[in-house]
């Protein structure tokens, strides 16, 4: 059995509890409760977050949480990370379906020996971000990386 | 032409931005920023809502909602709608991802005339939620039917 790996399997559960009109509140055994609707487009209210929105924030949040943790296990510090992500929700075969995400990151490293190491644990990071494994849009991502002027 | 549909192309934007270790901000223009994290079983925060969470989150809210516009068109009256989702996540076919989402709706009407409705109508909602269809895990739905005891 040497070398043989074991996998485990995560479980997440939340609730959903319908308010009112395109509204509901999204709650979870000790999280705080968050209002959610319908996007406007779809007669929702302005102002809260949408399923779409949640859909796309989830790859976003997830590519960075991967990078944090591959970041640590390689040693590279990082000063800060930024990341605007769209999503297009468009008709493909027969259904509306998010058929892209892009994801532009913002790095900023410590020194210029850190860009390629960092370049590269990204990229590693976006392959195996569990989330963009388990969509069928496409997630293309085009990173940004400056360096810290130094201090003092 | 006559008969032609046209579809239209949407699209959803946000931002993220890491603030400690595994935890970030979420934001998007007129909208609560959120904080969010790797879940605890990857050495994140708990309290905070994790990408998984917001992952299984949002195929729950985004049928609820789809079921809120179908009915609209129907007419069909709603008292309450409460769902639990679980999403599992597991190593299949070379990578950890979601393999499933159960949700669990739980329906309060006010006839026994609505149940077969509603019914019809929320396997409607299930079949064309764009975020289900934009997942490769497959959801599977549960309901139960109530109907309110009558008032006065």
């Amino acid at each position: 059995m040497e070398g043989k790996k074991t996998y485990r399997v995560f479980r997440f559960e939340s609730d959903v509890r319908w308010t009112q009109t395109r509204e509901c509140q999204i709650s979870a055994p000790g999280k705080p409760e968050l209002a959610m609707s319908s996007p406007p487009e779809f007669k929702g209210t302005p102002g809260l977050w949408s399923p779409e929105d949640m859909f796309v924030a989830s790859v976003n949040v997830c590519t960075l949480m991967t990078f944090l943790a591959y970041s640590h296990h390689k040693n590279l510090a990082l000063i800060s990370y930024e990341c605007s992500a769209e999503g297009t929700l468009e008709y493909s075969n027969g259904k509306y379906r998010f058929t892209e995400i892009t994801l532009h990151p913002h790095l900023m490293l410590k020194s210029h020996e850190d860009v390629e190491p960092a370049r590269a644990i990204l990229l590693d990071a976006h392959n195996n971000c569990l989330i963009t494994n388990s969509i069928v849009a496409q997630v293309k991502i085009f990173p940004d990386f400056h360096v810290a002027p130094p201090t003092g």
